[in-house]
């Protein structure tokens, strides 16, 4: 194997890393040293142990995006502000690494008013707005903390941040709700869900203790119970989105799963979505980032 | 000492007794015992470790209200349906219990559209309502589940729950927001979060993450992160009974911390207020319920 470039994504809880040669993954590795289970000495040897069978000898550029850039990761790669170009400055050198890797972290993008931050998903727009020319429209980017991002000619020009799965996977496993909510999938209580929330927000907090109501006095199905929570903090984050995507050219990179229920609820909102792989939108951004460091080498 | 009768608060995470002559508590002992720690056959030792100093010999009645009378409690004791009475049936007597005592569980609340239930709350209804002759209006028990009811010719006519305890506790504790959320408090800051979410529900959930990024980006202090959290939810609260309490006559029935931060942000939105100690109202409540067993027994 002839690796001539490591990419790295480098998230709160995961690191994955592909073995690249030009723009094509020879070989994929992942492991659970996420920002949040390495200390601050560990970074190089979590990620050595994944890619030392990659390294040829001489030295190779590794190029990472996501949560390793905060103050508390690796090295600290200060946000670049919006209106911004999603990856405007050359990535971070961190010093002192082992002498077979030449290692850079991505700067994150922040936002003075309403203040927000991102570390990571800068890289996957860059890496979709490669792919397309004159791009401009609002970019989804649904996870633990989605991303709604309005682009205009090729710069970020604001986003919101909205803990909607962190809550979805709180109230699923650590409230009252666990004993109600379970595996599996009832699309129609979802798409309802979504639809009440977006035509009366403000009763979204009078609806959540339905769902553990309506186990114990009417038997309601697990998968049902887990469709509607769903349904309820989505239709809570369009709701709040609307600007965004109403009448806008709008596209999703995120994970399959999550992707296709974010497309199914706005296209019955009458939205036209297109949706992305995340996977090839963080390759194309980290390549970008590569070259990046090779014109200031 | 000369104990008559034993009333018992069981919840979910603690158990609560009081040695009690008529309405007059002469004792009072609590453990972690509540229902969420105890297995199916240790309700009785668990109360018999806080009350056996209590017990003079003969059988004396204890009166639970709360959690204690679910289906995985000590005995059910089956919902009554409303609109009803808050204590229309008898308490359920306790089968094969110690010779020491006859031990009494007070039922529920259910409600069957939209699906809700109570346990506990209904004791602290007739508790409040029998100190007052003809009170009709609105009251709000505040707690990990806030309870907004609805009462009216000495009927509980409907009730609504609100998840707000238990979801700032979830977001204050658990997610990523318990970086930049401390103890503390700042009165500006909460009262200025609840108009701006009464007035805006639907931008809720562009709103938590701001709490993180304000702390990374402007280092916002922790407690005014903590005030601001909790004057969201109470207002998406708010936003949802609107109805409950505009205009209506209103009392909160719980405890000081927490009745205190409601009266406050319902005063500030013109609401008449009136509070009610919450540990009398239940000792009222059970008062009334013993009364019941012995007009039955």
């Amino acid at each position: 194997m002839n690796t001539e470039w490591i990419a790295v994504d480098w998230g709160t809880s995961h690191l994955r890393a592909w073995a690249m040669q030009g723009s094509t993954a020879l070989d994929h590795a992942q492991s659970d040293k996420g920002m949040a289970h390495v200390g601050p000495d560990g970074f190089q040897a979590a990620l050595l142990d994944l890619i030392e069978n990659w390294l040829p000898g001489a030295p190779v550029d590794v190029v990472a995006c996501g949560m390793v850039g905060a103050r508390q990761g690796w090295v600290e790669a200060p946000y670049s502000t919006v209106p911004s170009e999603p990856l405007p400055d050359v990535p971070i050198r961190v010093p002192g690494s082992d002498p077979r890797i030449r290692a850079f972290v991505i700067p994150g993008l922040k936002q003075t008013t309403p203040p927000d931050v991102m570390r990571g998903e800068e890289t996957q727009i860059a890496g979709f707005l490669g792919t397309r020319q004159n791009w401009d429209g609002v970019i989804c980017l649904p996870g633990t903390h989605t991303k709604w991002v309005q682009v205009s000619a090729g710069e970020v020009v604001s986003f919101r941040t909205f803990m909607t799965g962190e809550l979805f996977d709180l109230l699923c496993g650590q409230s009252v709700l666990r004993h109600s909510v379970g595996p599996g999938w009832d699309e129609d209580a979802f798409a309802e869900a979504v639809a009440d929330t977006l035509s009366k927000p403000e009763q979204l907090a009078a609806r959540l203790f339905n769902l553990r109501a309506a186990d114990l006095l009417q038997g309601q199905a697990k998968a049902t119970a887990r469709a509607r929570l769903s349904g309820m903090l989505i239709g809570a984050e369009l709701a709040a989105t609307r600007p965004y995507w109403l009448g806008q050219q709008l596209a999703i990179i995120g994970a399959e799963g999550v992707s296709q229920t974010y497309a199914t609820a706005l296209q019955r909102q009458g939205a036209f979505v297109e949706t992305a792989n995340a996977t090839e939108a963080t390759l194309a951004g980290l390549a970008l980032a590569r070259n990046m460091t090779r014109q200031t080498a």
